[in-house]
């Protein structure tokens, strides 16, 4: 081994190597070199070694996938068995797990309902077993984890006397705060706890085939929530409340909100708000299902509906996007898939609003990942490169490799695999 | 000196050391070791091998400022004579230049006028001259500059397709992109540019009492700019327009905007549209100083019209508060020292759109800095642990150390010391 200043160079380039494939999961040689910005040669003494001492893997060649002729390129990765890394997203009424490897394999992933009324202790004490039930049906021994990813409704950290729902909504026995706290306790492991509707933000910020730095991601389901992607980073805000679109007034003369305003988006743009309106209407419309039903009959007062709830929504996120500038605007819930129109008509009124050149305009899309992919956020957040891990001195040492170092769709790509 | 593991450790624990002193100007050793999370006795080590060494200094003790009895602590800082940095600010009609050593003090500050359609190389041939007759002025010698921070009016990176300006406003011969290559070619020092608005939003930041990671600034001027610091670092944007709030729709009805779209913030918050209402409505006021004598006299028309230009600038300013949770909303400009009504009325718009709550109302305030300042936004964005500085090793190095790592105030005392 060299020594002196050439070891200190040498640990160096294997720390930034080790960074890559940590964020990037399994790649050639040819990525890692682009992404740490090492010649050929140096990369291949650095791999080398690496490999040599256990550090990394081969884990195939991209033969299979390859275009053209030339020697397949071997795809590397940290050693899948030096640890696991959980996804767990707390939603309503369930919990979904997710166990991955450091190369980011998905070994195993599920979900386990609750009551909506359970406390956090219930909810928690239910998640224990289950990852446990998990382990075993699935054969999979789950090695040390190198940490958890936790997605928790509601603002986090929670700011009860800040939270727009602390008049509404009943409190939970306990706090979305213990669970941290039971996660380290339990596994001794590093844990990264955030609301679950931004970490869906982190998701689609690096799903899809290129991960994008300024996203603005909003939802629609029970309430409306959304959260940013601000140069590769999610923003927490002062308090822990960004992304809190769902209570921007829309309508100063509208139906009361839960959170004490009147006429705030989420009165007239979350699903019960637009079956309420629906019903107003005369339309005998109690569930999604039946929403789905209408708009399949292509009805003309449910597409009114939809659309203006969307032209609120796109009046939102429109004002947002001028003050943030994103690539990408995501609208995301379940009621999207049910209803093209609404991302048509988000697209339409933002495109409006802003700029009127369209080289300016940010992509408008409906959200790749579904509701219930908050554990692969959670996962997401755990191997990219976020803010959020700055308390952790691995994850801490990956972040300075900075946005533009790390490529993130081994996430994505590892639930396919 | 130690070896092995030791040297390394210890060659980390001075590089955090020397960020701090970058990033924080002067400080005690209390301060440096709460920033870089040493124990007294090992930063003690670390100090006295730095000072031994000749790269820090004992600048002043604290005795002056000091409450209370003990020992006065000594306050330590770079060596000033290491390295200046500079600050230059290219407005419509001025540049204003500042250069500061590296503890922060100011060596020298100063401005020169061009004609508002000046090109830009005539621009910074001027800026030029001005700089080299400063230091002859001040009989202060430039040592090797460390960094040159630059703001610039309008979007940067300039995109002249997707400018909202670009349809209306002339192109000057050039474009600012040109700055950047013209100050490295003639300092060969590393050159950071961008929206002069923009480092106005960033000086606000990490002005007064204590910085704040999280504040949105917008100002009121011939235009409406604006500016977002998020988590600490200046946002950019996906293409360099974040912070355009001016170009933000508020009356769907309402005049043509020299974007060409209808109605937007511009059109009824800037000053010469807060004059040409005046205007419509029978007042003769031409310019600032007419404003100011019927502000002065409380002419209820013209507090009529400042509301509600104020009324417009809170809803969109409040909608991106929504948005992002800052700790801090800031009103510039001008107008907003000669008419207090303007922040008043902003404040209590975001205070009735936001949360219900105080608690998680943002403090509005007006700007701290003149419009005269941006050159010392210039020099802050420099000092700061900004993401602008990615790119060059030392300024990266800094960034590295979080945000929560970095005290900030050192810029702005510099200015009154």
């Amino acid at each position: 081994m060299p020594t002196g200043v050439h070891a200190l160079v040498r640990r160096t380039h294997e720390e930034r190597v080790l960074r890559a494939l940590r964020g990037g999961g399994a790649m050639s040689r040819g990525q890692i070199a682009e992404i740490v910005g090492l010649s050929r040669s140096t990369l291949s003494e650095i791999t080398g070694s690496l490999l040599q001492r256990g550090a990394i893997v081969v884990v195939d060649t991209d033969a299979a996938k390859r275009e053209g002729s030339g020697r397949p390129a071997e795809r590397l990765a940290l050693d899948p068995g030096s640890g696991q890394f959980m996804g767990v997203d707390f939603g309503h009424r369930r919990v979904h797990v997710v166990v991955a490897d450091a190369s980011h394999e998905i070994l195993v992933s599920g979900s386990t309902r609750y009551d909506d009324d359970a406390p956090w202790r219930t909810r928690i004490d239910l998640a224990f077993e289950f990852i446990d039930r998990l382990s075993v049906d699935a054969g999979v021994h789950y090695g040390a984890l190198q940490g958890i990813g936790i997605g928790v409704p509601g603002p986090y950290p929670t700011q009860p006397t800040a939270s727009p729902h602390a008049t509404a909504v009943p409190a939970l026995h306990g706090s979305a705060d213990d669970v941290d706290a039971a996660f380290v306790g339990r596994f001794d492991a590093p844990v990264l706890v955030d609301n679950n509707t931004r970490l869906a933000a982190l998701a689609e910020a690096i799903s899809g085939g290129s991960a994008v730095d300024d996203l603005l991601y909003v939802r629609l389901s029970d309430g409306v929530g959304g959260g940013l992607v601000v140069g590769g980073r999610l923003v927490t805000g002062s308090t822990g409340l960004a992304g809190e679109f769902g209570h921007v007034m829309v309508e100063p003369e509208g139906k009361e909100c839960r959170c004490g305003k009147f006429g705030c988006l989420e009165t007239v743009a979350s699903v019960p708000a637009i079956l309420a309106t629906c019903q107003d209407l005369g339309l005998r419309l109690e569930t999604l299902d039946d929403l789905r039903a209408s708009v399949e009959r292509s009805h003309p007062v449910v597409d009114q509906v939809l659309r203006a709830a969307a032209v609120a929504v796109g009046h939102v996120v429109g004002t947002a996007a001028m003050a943030l500038n994103p690539a990408q605007i995501v609208v995301g819930g379940e009621i999207t898939r049910i209803a093209p129109v609404i991302v048509q008509q988000v697209t339409a009124t933002v495109a409006y609003e802003l700029f009127p050149r369209p080289a300016a305009r940010p992509l408008v899309r409906a959200a790749e990942l579904s509701d219930d992919d908050g554990a692969i956020g959670a996962l997401a957040a755990l191997f990219h490169n976020s803010p959020l891990l700055a308390g952790y001195p691995e994850a801490d040492a990956a972040s300075q490799a900075g946005p533009r170092q790390t490529t993130t769709e081994g996430v994505a790509h590892g639930r396919s695999r």
